[in-house]
C-alpha cells in the first residue's frame, strides 16, 4: 500500500512525466482536484476509483478531509494516487498531505511535476530567468488567507528586481501593482498575464505595471512582472494582446 | 524541420515528460548538455546522432557555438532535440537559445520540464511552500558573472523571508550567509543542502544560516534555505546529517 502524490503538471496531458503517466495506468483510486484536466483523468485506467475533491466555491472539501481521505484509502491496501495540479509542493499543499500520511504511518512517495509557474509563462514565449535580464525567479500566490499568514512583503519583492509570478493574484493585482510602486519597481515594468496556460482557451495579455489594476483579467491567471515579460520568444501576441496562436517565424520578439 | 528544446529534469529519467520521452525516441539529433543524465540520453534511439556540448571546465563550449550549432542543425531538415537539465528557462540559458532560433528564422518549440529547483529540495523531503511556514519561493544563482550582472540583492531576499533556493552558490556560500543574515534573516534559519539530487549518490545535509559557511558542501548541490528546510517528510536524513534512504514511517517530521 502506498499513496503518490502526483504532479500533473500545468494541464497540457504530454506534460506528465512518465512516472506519473505510468502510476496512473496503473492506480486503484485516483484522487483528485479541479485542476487536473479532464484529459488526465482519462489517462487512468478504466476500473479505476476517481475522486473529485476539487474546491470548487459550490463544494469546498476542507485540507483536513482530504487529508483523513488519503489516511484511510492508503490503509486500504489499494494503490492510491493523489493528482495534483503543477507541482505537489508549489502551493499544492503536499507537504500537508505528506505529514497527515507520515503522522498515520502510510507510506506514501512524493512524484514531482512541471510547475505551472514556469511552465505557464514557457507557453507564452516568457522565459521566467533569461540572461542579463533576470537572475532571480518568485513564485508567490497573491491570495491572501485572512488571520492564516502575515501579508507577503511586496516593497522588498521589488527591490530584489528579478522576475516574480504571481499565482492566484487576479483579485489583488491592484493592490499588488500598488505595493510594488511603492517599493521602487518601475511603472513601466513589463507584465504578462496568461490565462487558461497550456489549454485549449489560452490567452496573454500584455501591460505593464501601471496598468495592471486596470487590466481585463480573469482567473485562472498566472501573471508574470518583471524585464522578461517583455519577451515573447514563440510571437504568440498580436497587436491588441490576445494570442493568436504560436508563429515562430515571423521575426525577433526583443524588449 | 523543427528544434525541440526540451527539459530533461532533475535527473530521473521517470521525471522526463511524456512529451520528451517520445521526442527523444524520435529524434534525429540530440544536442545535450552534462547536466543530462546518461541513462536520459540513452532513451534516445540507436540511429540518433547524439552531440555532447557539455560546459566542462576542461572543453568549454561557448554559448554562442551552441546556439550557431542548434541553428546549423536545425536548418538540416532533420528532427533535433535539445535536452537539458531542469526546465529550459530556469537558468538553462533556454531563452537564449530560442531568440537564436527565432532570428535565424528555425522554427522551434520549448517542451517544460521539471525544474530542479523544486524536485530536488522534494527529494530531500523538503516542500519549497508549506502552509503557515512558506508563501514564496525564489530560485536565484548564487555564481555571480563578473561584468556581467549586478548582484544579487540578498538583503532584500532576507527582507521576503520565503524560501531560498540557491543553485550554484557551493562556493559562494559564506558570503551569501552573510549578507542574507545582514539583511536580518536569523541566524538560526534552517538550511538544507542536497548534493546529487535525485540522482544515485544524493546526499543531504541539514545545517543553519550560521554554520552553512563551515559545513561541507561538494558541487553540483541546491541550497534551501528557510523555515522549509527545517521540514524532512520523507525522513530521509539521519543524525549526522547524511542520507539513508526514503523510510517514510518513522515518525513525524515537525521542524
Amino acid at each position: 500500500m502506498t499513496v503518490y502524490l502526483v504532479g500533473a503538471g500545468p494541464g497540457d496531458p504530454d506534460l506528465l512525466t512518465v512516472k506519473a503517466a505510468g502510476l496512473l495506468a496503473r492506480a486503484d483510486v485516483v484522487v483528485h482536484d479541479r485542476l487536473a484536466d479532464p484529459a488526465i483523468v482519462k489517462l487512468a485506467r478504466p476500473e479505476a476509483e476517481l475522486i473529485d475533491v476539487g474546491k470548487r466555491p459550490s463544494r469546498p472539501l476542507p485540507q483536513a478531509t482530504i487529508n483523513a481521505l488519503l489516511v484511510h484509502l492508503g490503509r486500504s491496501g489499494r494503490t492510491v494516487v493523489r493528482l495534483k495540479g503543477g507541482d505537489p509542493f508549489v502551493f499544492g499543499r503536499g507537504g500537508e498531505e505528506a505529514m497527515a500520511l507520515l503522522d498515520a504511518g502510510v507510506p506514501f512517495e512524493v512524484v514531482p511535476g512541471v510547475t505551472s509557474a514556469v511552465a505557464v509563462p514557457a507557453c507564452a514565449g516568457v522565459p521566467v530567468t533569461h540572461r542579463g535580464l533576470s537572475a532571480a525567479v518568485t513564485v508567490v500566490t497573491g491570495h491572501r488567507r485572512v488571520g492564516e499568514e502575515a501579508d507577503t512583503d511586496w516593497e522588498a519583492l521589488a527591490r530584489v528586481g528579478g522576475t516574480l509570478v504571481i499565482l492566484m493574484g487576479v483579485g489583488q493585482r491592484a493592490y499588488i501593482a500598488e505595493r510594488l510602486r511603492a517599493g521602487g519597481l518601475a511603472s513601466d515594468t513589463p507584465v504578462c498575464a496568461v490565462m487558461n496556460g497550456t489549454r485549449p482557451g489560452q490567452r496573454t495579455i500584455r501591460t505593464s505595471l501601471e496598468r495592471l489594476g486596470e487590466t481585463p483579467i480573469e482567473p485562472p491567471a498566472t501573471i508574470v512582472i518583471g524585464a522578461v515579460a517583455g519577451l515573447d520568444l514563440l510571437q504568440t501576441t498580436d497587436g491588441d494582446g490576445a494570442a493568436e496562436g504560436a508563429d515562430h517565424t515571423t521575426g525577433p520578439a526583443r524588449p
